[in-house]
């Protein structure tokens, strides 16, 4: 395999760091080739501006998802962007590894997503017409790949169950697995979560390191989250709303668009 | 009223930017006090690093929720993070306007939360015990004032709907207002949300200023969500799960969070 690892923490000296340190060697050592995006090593710029369009003349107007658009059909993107472009388009499974801050993802890390997945790279491709949507949602330029978070979190799993104050995991995750990684195409495994990071002793972190190496050990193996395709017919276009007859235990809520 | 409106658009000539200039004209002609962070315009430091904690010395490993609970208790945050604690504990209301990058906020506005919800000033409040789990949902600094958002989505209205394949905007926007805004204590106003907001045309523009106007005379009667607080007695402590009684229509799920 390819992998390719987008890691967001500052310190290589955090439980975060030797997670990813064990992943690297785990990976290598079952002979994948390895390919690492530290963003806070790499200075990573976090937010788009027009520093990402310098073709743009300095008195246009910036508007965001057209400069993209025409950047990226000009191979006018940044070289940081391009950079991360080619990784994922050499990888066969991406990892995203980071601490969940305030319920998401680090800012440095949104940054990687809202610059690199530019128009005509990771959205608007495709065929929009009364039968398809664009190619998004179980298509696109990640169809064929694998994807999966390692998230650190500092509350409960409790605080994190069915019922738990935060929401339940899977819920708090969707709109990065699904609206950002199934958007593109990738089949998006299961997350590894680890809960209460902040408090792990030796004994939590060494099990959760053979957690890590055995999960990494199945990737081919592993079931993907059924995440329903836009374009195979659950959906009404262009509406986008779930036929009437599907999901029908669920009014509403992200749980609809899964399969049990 | 004192407002704060932090904003996170890259582009004063966009949509947002006109929005904005909405925003404030409009509670100024109402009489009220407006101070306004323009994240893009004040070149905000979008990233939490080693930069935030000067006085941490070189060779200390930088755990970030300590460090950020030291500096906070000695008064050592950097101006910029204390500039925008004293925005914050100065209004009555606050509005977050930005448009809906992939499902959530601009990196930039993502770090202004990372950098200025420092521990000890957002969290890490308060007594935790088996009858109290800290102050938070409901309680906390930011109690007593109101928040809302103001958001420019690219989508459809009908993609964000209860069936929608992107989720119930409720639900995109739960992790923000009910894991960001609530838990620190505020009182959450309903969204106000521009679906399709880059097909904007004259007509559609100003029928949102209208509503936008509308919205912002009736800042003081509006309802605010009503997310359950943590610890007036419908979750178990310290497991923070509902109790089984409560919200039994829904077996899991955020709309368990909060009353019909």
């Amino acid at each position: 395999m390819k992998v390719f690892i987008v890691f967001a923490h500052p310190e290589p000296q955090s439980l975060s760091g030797s997670l990813l340190r064990t992943t690297v060697e785990e990976l290598k050592a079952q002979g994948h080739e390895v390919q690492v995006s530290d963003l806070y090593a790499m200075k990573w710029k976090s937010q788009v501006d027009r520093e990402d369009f310098p073709h743009l003349p300095p008195d246009a107007r910036l508007k965001v998802a057209y400069a993209s658009a025409e950047a990226t059909a000009s191979n006018r993107l940044t070289d940081d962007v391009k950079r991360e472009q080619e990784k994922l388009l050499w990888a066969d499974t991406v990892i995203f590894q980071f601490p969940l801050w305030w319920m998401s993802m680090p800012a440095i890390l949104k940054g990687w997503f809202d610059r690199v997945y530019s128009l005509g790279f990771a959205y608007g491709l495709g065929e929009y017409s009364d039968t398809r949507w664009g190619d998004r949602y179980g298509e696109g330029k990640m169809q064929g790949k694998k994807a999966f978070l390692v998230v650190t979190v500092g509350g409960w799993r409790e605080h994190f169950s069915a019922r738990g104050i935060s929401g339940p995991i899977e819920d708090v995750l969707f709109t990065i697995n699904h609206g950002m990684l199934y958007y593109t195409g990738f089949e998006v495994l299961p997350p590894f979560v680890l809960f209460q990071s902040d408090r792990a002793d030796d004994a939590v972190f060494n099990s959760t390191v053979d957690e890590l190496r055995q999960r990494l050990c199945t990737i081919s193996t592993t079931k993907p989250i059924r995440y329903r395709p836009q374009n195979d017919g659950d959906y009404e276009i262009p509406a986008l709303t779930l036929r009437p007859e599907l999901g029908a235990t669920s009014a509403s809520g992200f749980s609809l668009h899964s399969i049990e």
